[in-house]
């Protein structure tokens, strides 16, 4: 006789019910997050958020991620100092994609570039205005 | 004595062998794709992509992915003509996100709007100025 209810991966969390109704969770309890720098519109990385995760990111004003590899929260910038200050929000369409808008202090990746997409180019642009 | 080699989750493909090398699958053989609009910065939609789908959006011009709930590949806009042109792709520094930088043609999403991030906003950007 149980209940319906979240998958088993769900971690316990304070998280607004409301809300946690509207996410699709994928086998391990997770949401992808896009991390996006506020005003200059830069893709600086994805995280991965269960439900407390969210719940802290949306309470706290520090983006913080479920940690696949440690299997323990992060608060962004804990150590390495380069915070990310939450400032807006968004859950797509189908609720399974977060988009997460920050002011990042220093550069988001872990290998001190700005962002996590800038070192591996496997397609570039045409050049501007090469058939013109 | 079975060789090493990706998991069975992963389609035959032609994608380029040294980029296979490069990609962190999850269980199904999938790696997440975030989708911006060139020169406005605008982030889309997020998609899933397998070694196949990531092998045509890089040949074809036209942005491809898995479909997690048919089953299939899908060239996006090819029934509802919202096509993705891709200008750029890239992979992050753990090689489990893709960025796909595209010319999106009308709405994005399949609910009409310009984004699948419109329409839900979770916690909203602090009035810019409101203290002092």
């Amino acid at each position: 006789m149980s209940a319906p209810g979240p998958p088993s991966a769900v971690r316990p969390s304070d998280l607004d019910p409301r809300i946690a109704a509207r996410l699709k969770r994928d086998a391990d309890g997770l949401i992808a997050a896009v991390v996006q720098q506020h005003g200059t519109g830069e893709v600086l990385m994805v995280g991965w958020l269960d439900d407390e995760a969210l719940h802290r990111t949306l309470t706290s004003g520090r983006a913080t991620y479920w940690s696949r590899s440690r299997q323990e929260y992060w608060v962004k910038g804990a150590t390495s100092g380069n915070r990310q200050w939450v400032r807006e929000v968004r859950l797509d369409c189908d609720g399974d994609a977060l988009l997460v808008t920050v002011e990042q202090e220093g550069p988001a990746c872990h290998t001190g570039t700005r962002t996590c997409f800038d070192a591996d180019v496997l397609l570039a642009a045409a050049t501007e205005g090469a058939d013109g």
